[in-house]
């Protein structure tokens, strides 16, 4: 049990994913806010005054207040969670970790890193032991996926598991806040679909190869699935789409795929984490669902939603899949990353704190 | 050279289709619309009164002022062409090609009949030969595919030709206006999208090999490529968006297949239909188009715009294509295939008529 | 105290508005839908089997299994809140008052009847004594207004009392939930306005003015503020936005006017209605608010948002307000309704029923 | 007769206004764009380098290819028109007129200059004559007005000939293309509504009065109508839409007003100005028109649409009008303001010139 809460400094905390983290956290049972780091240009400032804050709900005025620091460390926290650009990401994640921070990043900088954690907490928990191959002390860098491939890594997971996977075929239907804010402009999307997204094929197609990937000893070998992504832009607000053909390894029937979505429980169950649905999918059984603005946010934005399940003549079987790109894809999974990681007791105050019953990393089955 | 204009009698005038139809022949060459039929409903009331126009163009008075008649022969006119619903279709439109009328239908009610040409011209005129076999005398059936398989079909021509088809992989983005009017309500679609349009996967699955199938004697022999379709509806007014992946027969570089594309002109250049372009198919060069609601009605709505050629690792090759549904997927296509078999010869003034100049049957490489 | 759950009929359950009411009532205190009634065309079959849910969270299944009736007394209920279609009212819902049940309408039909209350309860819940003159006995009708009507007046009520009112102008920007399902086309409304509802602009303008009036005896003296309203429908979901000026009987600067929306507070706290918020009118300070897509559901969608107080160069001073259309505006309307009735004592269960403790009509400054 | 064409250079070429200028004027008969200048950032680079192209038709081969210089005189060409953002215009727009060219901007800046013309050719083409108070030299700044006002304005114009105008209320409506490029996110805008644009307000309350004023000597005696407005952003591509309430001088029913708009007929038909219509209003005559993604840019967007005219309660009579924004409100209405000073002899070619007939400043009406 936990029975305290650490301290959570967020980096880039005003842009749209940082806003997301500030709203998450307002009532988490574990963490607390108390550091807002950005761009210097933002410094010194309270956060009220520099943030555009997207959200329906109103930022809570404790928050409001809180004043603007550099992302630079120390900062008064025990655990720094990154929504920095990748830019900035590649230079300030690697600091904090020097410094003894636990970040827990939702930038591509270091993704790919051997010794980086690429990590679904239901898909691969394990990987989590990677941070002890990282060069920082009692720091490290833990990342999560692009917010696409957490989508499409859930829905592969039981079907890796039962079938195994040979290829896959995904076109993507991306929400304009997956591209922060401003963002993607009303002129250029206000009915229409940009068939491109920068960077963002590059990242389905490598991304869900590490995260399914088997780690032996301190290494990771790549699952062999072979993966193909078509990204497109279009005007939805929140949660990705996806169609998604799949080849699998040993032959299924639709009824099988269906019944892999329908059974797939959270392995995370017996952990408590405050974020982890008990089911991180649902399969859904009507013919025209799910659809983005009535799912995304369904089970609090951490579930995956499955549907159209049907034989695909080219490589046997095809689904659809949703995810919510700022929860599920991109705040939320940095936040259940850093529950992982808390339960493992791999996050300490950083002064004196009081004695935690924790879940050794040994007996979680590494 | 065509010296007179046909009499066009239009089947469902009151719908979308059927709008688009009475729009785009109000300044037609060879056609001249006079008589608008629709459901008995309507029957008997002016057309202005009964139809709600949905192009932005004003509906011209004298067609306005047009009776609206009951379905059925014998209409005041040369030809007919079929915007019906494909329930309607079925009984319909053998009524009137027994009556002698020759009908260009966009319904799909006939379109996989043996007999029936399904005929994009620009990629299978041969097949208009099809009509010969029909029971009907003078009359006869000729169909346009689906909207989104214009698009498709237009755009795997030259890589069939040039490199063969084995698999196809495609999903699309379509507009709205696809469904007709009212067809999709606003409060399905506003800020969403759906994954499921009834029926559309199966057509789009099943027309481009028959389409692309040769004909030999009096049949036509499908093309054996395999489809694999998913199709999703926007919230984008005129435009379905593919994105396609193929595996063709013989190796091709992403190279080989922008130059297939570049290259097509239309096979159809002699013959001076005014509705078909001189080049069927635009390739863009930048990387986030085509765009539906900025591309979809250039060229007149009759160009298929091409791009984003990358390579496919799963199936070899990718790309997006966009085809105007309204126009080249339907009120366009109908008139085209109209306007070959004008060329043809096929058409005939139902009184007697002015002697014509024609392209014979015989001549058109049959 | 209200220590039972009375028994819901809900008729026209499958519309937009009946659906919103089954959801809302999903876990009402006191209210529970036991009868779902709609046209003969659904009668008999299960509630599930017949509606296009369009709410995101799903339809409970004990809901979806209920068997749809026909929207004709006797129904099993203590009470009917109507959702029907003004014509359909018209003679339904007499008929069900004639029958003895308290009938909460959201329909058109009765609204401006003398006798019939038109209320908003934190304006004129006094008003709903009207129900004694009217002739059917222990059965009644109660309508609620248009919902572009529930959100002026809660925004006048304040400046009403403290101010007086001489004038009203009102542009209204409303959602396209309000025209119910499939309701407005996404041909009609995708990136457009329409500059025109049908009926919308009279029901504004005549509505507040009987909701305003005075009750003296038994007949409603209306209030003679003079109204004008212009109606455009928008590419927004939920959420109808009212730009108003306002000329006052007595001067008010814009501080005047901020403080009087401040300090508005229910007058029916005492009463611990569910559905009545603490506080009905929310005033947001920042200038580019409230808006619908980001402010309409919050407060449970009970709420109406201000803002937007400036001078008015024409009229004296203008402001924005907002209401949640089919929440405030409609379902969440009725429900109300029917609570202020119920703690008044004047829906008792059909059957033998405990002892209540109520308030009295009499003792609610009447 | 022009029997030559002048040549222009673009200030602020890369906006969104900017590029619209140079769409319009690729295939001017007196106007020919030579120069494209934008910020020191984007100057000595091809345009269509760093243009981020907005139109659907493609941006022309030889424009793409015209360097793009720095906004500082000298320009090679004989006028300029200026798309200026405010700020930048303030300072860059005296200073082309001190250096002797004719600048028609779109710009804020000067507009209320009192020897600045704040013009719309059709409502008063003698406030033109403002120019020879200017301390320019040759050199001189007309200005045209914010995008609403020009559709304000113009319909506006026949009431006040015919009955004068005592007090205007008016709700804007506008579309994202009105904030530029990339202007509006969609993140702000998609199934939104934002009550709020910075500056609009005042711009409409103020510029019509000085548009509808009076010229008497060398200055302008504002027009004494009071307005009050409302300005609103929506999710709509192109086209503000106006809901406006006037009270008139002289009593006038909904027919009179009808009359007035539909009689209209612009006083500039014999100066044979490119870009004038015959007819800048057109009354449309359905309850649900006009709208802006259906007829905004009819009469090539030059033409503001009005309708739904009907009595006000508060005001007298009320009506809908809309005008392209993009257009009639920005690019078209600097070159429509170019041509006039053309017409009227007053922009000479920079060289020697072949000889010109004019129509001089005093045969003019003034």
């Amino acid at each position: 049990m936990i029975d305290y809460r650490l301290k959570v400094g967020i980096l880039g905390a005003t842009g749209a994913v940082g806003q997301k983290l500030v709203a998450r956290l307002a009532h988490h049972p574990w963490l607390e806010v108390t550091t807002l780091a950005a761009s210097h240009r933002s410094a010194g400032r309270a956060y009220g005054d520099v943030v555009h804050w997207l959200d329906a709900a109103p930022l809570p005025a404790e928050i409001a207040a809180l004043p603007v620091v550099a992302a630079e460390p120390p900062l008064a926290c025990d655990l720094v969670i990154s929504a920095l650009d990748t830019g900035a990401a590649r230079e300030i994640e690697p600091a904090f970790a020097a410094a003894g921070y636990p970040v827990f990043s939702n930038a591509s900088a270091h993704r790919m890193r051997p010794d980086v954690p690429l990590l679904v907490p239901e898909v691969n928990a394990d990987h989590l032991r990677l941070v002890e191959r990282q060069p920082y002390g009692a720091g490290f860098i833990v990342t999560n996926p692009n917010c696409s491939t957490v989508g499409l890594v859930l829905a592969l997971k039981p079907l890796a598991d039962a079938f195994g996977l040979e290829a896959v075929q995904v076109t993507t239907m991306q929400a304009t806040s997956g591209a922060g804010y401003p963002g993607v402009s009303s002129l250029d999307i206000l009915g229409n679909v940009i068939p491109h997204i920068a960077g963002e094929e590059a990242k389905l197609e490598s991304e869900p190869r590490k995260i399914l990937g088997a780690l032996a000893g301190d290494c990771i070998t790549d699952d062999p699935v072979t993966i193909s992504a078509q990204a497109n832009r279009v005007p939805v607000l929140d949660g990705h789409l996806l169609s998604v053909s799949v080849r699998l390894s040993r032959p299924a029937g639709v009824d099988d795929v269906r019944a892999a979505f329908a059974e797939f429980v959270s392995p995370l169950a017996d952990l408590g984490l405050p974020s982890a649905p008990a089911r991180p999918l649902a399969l859904l059984a009507p013919p025209e669902v799910p659809q983005p603005r009535r799912h995304a946010a369904l089970g609090d934005g951490m579930v995956v939603h499955v549907g159209c399940v049907r034989p695909c003549p080219v490589l046997g079987v095809r689904f659809v899949a949703l995810v919510h790109n700022t929860i599920r894809g991109a705040a939320g999974a940095a936040i259940l990353n850093a529950e992982l990681a808390i339960r493992h007791g791999l996050v300490a105050p950083r002064a004196a704190a009081p004695e935690r019953e924790e879940v050794s990393l040994a007996a979680f089955a590494w």
